[in-house]
């Protein structure tokens, strides 16, 4: 094994490194009454039946309660419920939700990698590209004719960006994003690794013995604060736009078609498809691998279940699930009524004379 | 923001401009009959809702007819039916059908950008690779040993081409595809961002306590016209090859499992997966996110349903839909019958003496 | 078309070359009866229909007999009671069972691209990074700072290696993988084209008029002989990490959220989700685009049918499927008593007195 040369190597993600807390301080930091020593030290989280010395754990509900007692965790974070629960830590901290809590020390604990502001030698500008203050740009990105990038963003390695593409401020982009011509971020925008925004809609005429290909001249606006998974694909309008509203969380490997407008502050999860046209509206949350045709309309707050197949509009605020999705406990009893069936099924033949 | 150096930047898909048409000449283009002021220009299309000055929109639904009230475009594509509906527009253009119309002023309209053949300097070519004419290949792709490029064709940033791969003439290869060797494309295919050709299928046989990867040997063989969406996944062959015929249009995020052969003219839409050695016949349209198992067949013109589980053969021209996909008529009434069925379950099971 | 400049190329994917056998040898490798001509000479292997005169071919089942007449295969392998088939090849080789006979003829006949190893001049490492003995690196990979890459370990073109990232030895990379900081390879892991190993996972807190990111600070642990399929995408752990077990295989377009722990010796196809915090155990098989929820687990040898939604803890052993899956025999009755149940249900509603 030998030590290859160092060179400035930015990969477009860079490590977290981890820093230490006091069972004192988590107190403080989680509001929480301390019991034990408040001079333990811990330097990472981890959860209770793999923690091991020097972390904190959490315990929130009785189900996970024999794990304390042969959890290796230095400190852990404990319901008022839970908070005489046998187990050698060192430190208790009692707090209403250990869960959040946990999350709240997180950003205490582990350290992001330092920016590094600068521009690989390697980045590859097209004519009248505009460059903002103090980006992060790494190796082997190409970034085309016109386009703009805002000040703080962060570009991974192998990132293309199209012509005339804007990207706001303080965007972070994973490596091997594409970001078609006509695509524009608004500023705190996170891209995963992968992900494709502004490709050409799935849209076709037959003519003349083939499928003629309709031009997209719609753009793919996805405004601030959307964070998009890895892998997951986003279509150019056709003659309207594309666009993802403001706060809107996308996972990973997701289809959203020409098009189709997401409102603000939605989730939509791995694998959803969304076709061409739909619109979802503010806060919306649809599970995985559930699918929207095209056309229609998602209300305002509704959910959609898992693997759903949604063939029309669903009001604001409803839960939908199935296929065809219908009301939540609509396809609940549908399910339930199904399941019956299959063991009466032969007496109903009989009762109908239909056991030949 | 500081103006980059402009270098020569390909960014491996060009942003179109647009240019100016006049009612006149949308009327003379689209074969149809104007009313109102003939000079008055646009320099792009719009949706009814969302158009401003300077925009041509279309009105074909008698629904969408109240927004021409509020619509800002200054031409519209109408129907006879609906010549007359109230609205300020400067120009009407009385067709049959707006929408195509609209759809075929596009190329008048919208120009794309201009070709710029030429071959990056960090472009790196294996031993005896062979490239056409006029060809366009961005910076940092990569072309493996004996690969040939056909005439014309245009091959973004960051393309992967494998050995012994060959391109045909006119070929589009968008950012970050990557071709497996043992790849062939015909004339005209286009590709885009990400998707995957070529990889080795998902093949073992369990032996000696492991599974045993099986050997790949078979191409993956797409024929001219064929276009395939972003982050789209096609194995090669295992023995057999795996082919996509001439003029299929597939969509994103697709699975082609090994030795699946798919025939002309088809239609594959987003997030739908094939299973090995499945036989699609030509003409086939299969919506979003079904899934036809392995080794079966669907015939020729069948229509397969979003969400569709598919574990048998389908007859050719026959239309399928539900889990397990039956006849589209079955699966309506066996789902309407599911529904019904959810309200009279507690009286049935009365009936059958199982209330306890 | 003129020959381009030859440089060292690599492309991450060398294609296989195929040398020659004689039928005698063939008899001798599957351990097979020699009929017909022992020095027929074959160069590869070939479906019996598509077969034509150099190639072996196999025949298993009687259902594909008659194709033999009319093969242009020079060998086929052959089960005793389908010996004397009639057709003309020039030899048969006797076996039991004859596609596996063909699988272990292919190491025989075709020959993988020699290993080149090589570091190219394009590499980027950053500060630290640590690279074993006789490795291949394509053009423009990019390694972050601390990564440790095995030897022998073979890193296709732009592939994109985060800080801190550990690769095993005999690990073989396609072309634009991304492996994101905090994620480790075993030995012999093979990763296809645009996986994304490490990505963050989709966890967010409502908080402040928001979706509040909550960080990942867990790893992504891939164990040795994993196989993972094109544009697949794992998501690193929460606190805990995300894990899969050594000898597990993982198709294409799959999504494996964070915190997941996939057992050993696994079977997971293409377009699977398995959602957060899901436990699957050893040697499980998922089929493709089914659904695992969030917090369940598969029991070790458990069988998951193709597009299943799996809702609750599925026992080790079992095979279910459906939505909700169920126990498999259940949903085939199910599904069986629903199909009848629409052509009863008019005659149920009359009976009950719904026939409104």
């Amino acid at each position: 094994m030998t030590s290859a040369v160092a060179r400035d190597g930015q990969s477009g993600g860079g490590a977290a490194t981890s820093r230490s807390l006091t069972a004192r301080r988590i107190a403080e930091l989680a509001g929480g009454e301390l019991r034990g020593e408040g001079d333990v030290e811990v330097t990472g989280v981890a959860p209770i039946e793999r923690a091991v010395a020097g972390t904190v754990t959490f315990l929130g509900v009785a189900k996970y309660a024999p794990s304390l007692a042969t959890s290796g965790a230095s400190v852990v974070l404990v319901t008022p419920a839970l908070a005489d629960t046998e187990g050698p830590v060192a430190a208790r901290v009692v707090v209403a939700n250990p869960q959040e809590a946990l999350l709240s020390l997180l950003p205490h604990l582990y350290v992001p990698a330092p920016r590094r502001p600068g521009i690989d030698p390697t980045v590859r500008f097209g004519r009248g590209a505009q460059v903002g203050r103090e980006v992060e740009i790494g190796p082997y990105v190409v970034i085309g004719d016109e386009a703009v990038i805002g000040d703080r963003a962060r570009i991974g390695a192998s990132v293309v960006i199209g012509a005339g593409v804007t990207v706001g401020e303080d965007v972070q982009l994973f490596p091997h994003v594409t970001l078609y011509p006509g695509t524009s971020l608004g500023a705190r925008v996170i891209i995963h690794a992968g992900a494709r925004i502004g490709s050409d809609g799935f849209g076709y005429v037959f003519a003349r013995g083939a499928h003629q290909k309709i031009p997209h001249v719609g753009r793919c606006v996805i405004e601030s604060d959307v964070e998009i998974g890895a892998n997951t694909t986003i279509d150019r309008g056709s003659i309207d736009d594309t666009v993802v509203g403001a706060g809107t969380k996308i996972d990973n490997l997701v289809q959203v078609a020409h098009n189709v407008r997401i409102g603000r502050l939605c989730l939509v999860m791995s694998q959803v498809g969304i076709s061409g046209s739909a619109r979802i509206g503010d806060g919306a949350i649809i599970a995985g691998q559930a699918g929207i045709q095209g056309h229609h309309t998602i209300g305002a707050g509704a959910r959609i279940g898992g693997q759903a197949g949604v063939l029309g509009d669903v009001p604001a605020g409803e839960t939908w699930s199935g296929y065809p999705a219908r009301p939540h406990r609509e396809s609940l009893r549908s399910s339930a009524a199904l399941f019956k069936l299959s063991g009466m099924i032969k007496r109903l033949e009989k009762l109908l004379g239909d056991d030949a």
